[in-house]
């Protein structure tokens, strides 16, 4: 349930409804601010209250209203049809993620191999406009055979890569044991898709205060995906990130998943959140990585992801979807114009023209 | 299997070698003009036969490959990686569908509904910079108590569309039985999702000479789609045009279909034919179409079929998914700078600019 | 909407009563007998009608009610619960399909390859206690490459199978202006999965009056494949068996299909329409095939479809998921426990225990 | 790899033989006793590995494998083709999970939610022949509004059940760090279809001492269920059992998922490890589920989970798919006809009938 309040109450009386809406019923009230209004959101048992009572709490609110959707922090409504930001500050200063912003570009390796490999690719996709570098330290492979991540090791090359090139670092915690540890290093923590649902873990990214980046699981559907966001909404942390990154069907002959950029203006119509879409994981080959990129600007994405590794064919994990780090460099030339055709041009990315 | 010849093979030593293999082979060949090559295609019992055999029936033989797909005359090496295009010729003059041509505009209503409509929407589309109207006299229809088309009637109300507009016009065909009525009017015959294992059917539009539209099965492997196509260019028509237009996923609350746009690039890798995307049966909602038609431009789409009606609150058969006139002239000049990027542009529509 | 009608209301009555509902009122009414009602059954612009206004129509109406979902004359409602049989006359007598009968077995090879497999074949099921010989004479297959069938010559053979030894013919019908032809020698004419939605085959085959069997789309859903249904029935064709066949999954490596068992229960709850089901294409595998064939017993089908061939590695089409004549002697005795079971003991069985 | 020992090979050199492998080779072995033979499983770097060479370590050696799945200890391969077994000693004795065993039941409710109802529901469905009691205390809910689960106290009242009924307890574990708490109570270890590639919890499920029963995901494919299963046989627990729930496929409108039975004969032939079906999550509803439970052992499972309540309409979760306690009674009762046509009675159920 959400009170929308009247243009200029004073804020002496916003905290005093909001105290008052704590003391008296079964909910929690925060403050979210608009550009155009001032939101008071209530979560809990709001079923059973009659928005007409709640009404005669202020003079100064407006409307009451409920949010209809199962999600509810996660919604659109909750914020009167107002999208969020994600601000994450890095060496490099502030990045912002959101329908408000230039795109971001995220890039790196799969997995992080050695410290010479993720140091040399963070200075390369900077150079290229990257503002963030991914790479892996925990992977999650379906094979138990399979190369499973350098670990903790890998969060120490990570450092290193930011420390030389002011890059945040994304990279994924796949236990809960494991959360405090990858945020030391981690400017944002990523969650996965085949933990989309591991609840233990949601409830703990969700109880510190790195942004999280949480991936689409392989069959989640849209609103599976928002109630996992919303499990780190109410545990606290108001600051998530949802990464389409392709989803199963029953085509897999030519293409890992099946990248589903509608999801982009769905999540757009449903949720504040921002958006970013993972074309790598998406497509599993390199080749169809470009053109699914400029797609996903097209469609609207507020960020995208990237594998680029020195070396694909060399590459310990993902090396037939990762790009090169030249053809990374041709490809952030190219982005260039599709931003500017949506009117999302990083500055930086302006001056690289 | 292919022949390659070598450049300035003479056009006589082409026909005495298509003659010499067709009369003492087990297959039929037929010549492939490319733009830097002569080929020689071989399509029939092919398994058993030795390339290095068949090398010697000319000096003029550069190299005899086998085909490795098992579609042949739709895949790429048919044409040894030259795309193909389809040209319709339409009143207002030729069209080209291709990957070296601009983007064609195909727009109209789900169903005709009477003259009235169909002419004024017609115009509207046109004066957008639409090259086709699409328009279904004969409607599939999940449900038998649905509207199932005006049938017959429908056809000669395309034909004043036609007529007045100078559009080429674009229909569908169920039934084998009415391929020679619907070619009587239509430029291009639509084969639907439906439809797209109906291999009667198939044969049908085969054996005459307008181009065909092969719309993508719901739930079609791009193998299985590519050998629907394959049906048809053996039956002896080489014009076909492949439409991606949604497949069925698990998700399917918040979008009809999910449009498949990284079937793109994996049919410009596998096949010559070239490629339209549907995106309002992709999505089924008008309020996505604009960014996804957007989308499938910059992943590379050779054509847009767009469901436009002058009011389609009121529209017999899927008005939730059909722009108004005004919403297609705005997506029409958005579209526009999309195909700048992606430096495809309809000279008409630069104009409009 | 139904009219359920009062215990012993005298046929005068019911006539009466018809003939003033069809003559006042937008729709078309007709007589269904159940167990223990009289029904008037009303298909048409229903929606409008005061069901208490057509509770006028007699002092022997007891209920008037609407059916709810949108397939109409498919659904149970529409027999106020109560299920249907089909009858089908064969040279060996009449064989009734449906939940009070026992359950069917129909055997045969994919294709129909020479008279004497074909006669051979149905000379063993037979023995082996099939009531129906499947075989197709024109064979829809994804390739154009691939066997297509022997057409009207094997619709011959079909024929002699049947003289042969009584059995009943099941075959396939892929175009509509095959249907006669077709429905000369089948006493059971077949709808495939490819042409499930084939909606001009659907009333071809509904204004015939040989029984259909209709096969679920490989992606069509419980309720597409009850509204393909209800174009047959609508088109006045009451005789249809729905025959579950396997669905498309993500999973395609060890089965070639999923088969749907639990859609058997589904469709009990929703239809009054006798089920089959065919474990052969459900798995693709004959190794499969025998469990699955008990599972489906064990899950109420009325009657299973199993592809035999007396030497499936040389088979046509389909060998890897067809049972030898053999291997189908052995399965149909084991199939008699579970028959036992479920208390739906063919006699004939039986009498071979 | 797998080396089958000559029958009669004495212990002493089987150890002499695992000891010089161990030593010489960069792998780990250890010896399978299957009925007929005795083998030696390896793991590690086999791929370089020589099976000649290794054939001469000793005269006692018949034959060396290589195991072509990629799955190892989880294939069938790996016991030579031999079923295993898993026996959990519960108060009530071992109860025996494998093809060679009788059917086993499980029920209980989705939800723990009081001592009283779990130790009634307990008492009840020992009564009805259920060898083992589930019930969570640990609920993965897709809302973070949903009920959640007792938790820790829940595990309190499933010990007080054991207690009173001397039923094994089966209860979901979901993070890492609950392993070991509930162990302390739980008889079997279940991992949830969420968590099914939640890798961490794998290792350290795999690390601990009692049975795993491991629960499809939703959308795993064979392979990476099978593959998940490896995780916990590499982590040195042998007592993983896989458990079939159904999957998500495009018809979701009557059934929660698609039970996928023909998934038991898949993994019959491609894994020795015993197989469960859970009708209740396969199917989402408690009508379908008494008949999908008969399929389940036509087709061959080795277990039962089903969901039990005293009374669904009031349950926390999971109401919809439960059985009340006379469903169960009843059910039971029918599926010792089932288990007898596949002669694989309890002798419990004999005695009740």
């Amino acid at each position: 349930m959400i009170i929308i309040l009247k243009k200029g109450t004073p804020e002496i009386e916003i905290n005093r409804t909001i105290q008052e809406i704590t003391t008296t019923l079964p909910v929690k009230a925060e403050k979210v601010v608009g550009r155009h209004q001032v939101i008071i959101g209530m979560i809990g048992e709001t079923s059973s209250l009659d928005p007409l009572l709640i009404q005669e709490v202020s003079p100064w609110i407006e409307q009451v209203l409920r949010v209809e959707k199962p999600f509810k922090r996660a919604s659109r409504e909750y914020r009167y049809g107002q999208e969020s930001e994600v601000i994450v500050s890095t060496p490099n200063g502030d990045v912002k993620f959101g329908e408000a912003h230039p795109v971001v570009l995220i890039a790196g390796p799969c997995s992080v191999e050695s410290e010479e490999m993720i140091v040399e690719t963070a200075k390369r996709v900077k150079a290229a406009g990257a503002k963030f570098l991914r790479g892996g330290a925990y992977k999650p492979r379906t094979s138990p055979y399979s190369f499973q991540g350098h670990g903790e090791s890998a969060l120490g090359m990570l450092w290193a890569a930011r420390e030389a090139t002011g890059l945040g670092i994304i990279t994924e915690v796949m236990d809960s044991t494991d959360v405090e540890r990858v945020a030391d290093v981690a400017d944002i923590l990523q969650v996965g898709a085949r933990n989309m649902q591991n609840f233990s873990l949601l409830k703990k990214v969700g109880a510190q205060n790195k942004p999280v980046l949480l991936k689409r699981g392989i069959s989640a559907t849209i609103n599976d995906w928002l109630m996992a966001a919303e499990y780190i909404l109410v545990s606290g942390n108001p600051n998530v990130i949802l990464c389409e990154r392709g989803i199963r069907t029953f085509d897999r002959q030519y293409t890992r998943n099946t990248l589903d950029l509608s999801a982009v203006p769905v999540l757009r119509s449903l949720t504040h959140l921002p958006i970013m879409v993972d074309p790598s994981h998406g497509t599993g080959k390199s080749s169809f990585v470009p053109v699914m990129a400029k797609a996903a600007i097209a469609v609207g994405a507020d960020s995208l992801m990237i594998e680029v590794h020195p070396n694909p064919a060399q590459a310990l994990s993902d090396g037939p979807q990762s790009l090169t780090l030249e053809q990374f460099d041709r490809l952030s030339h190219e982005l260039e114009g599709m931003c500017q055709v949506v009117d999302r041009v990083q500055p930086t990315l302006a001056i690289l023209a």
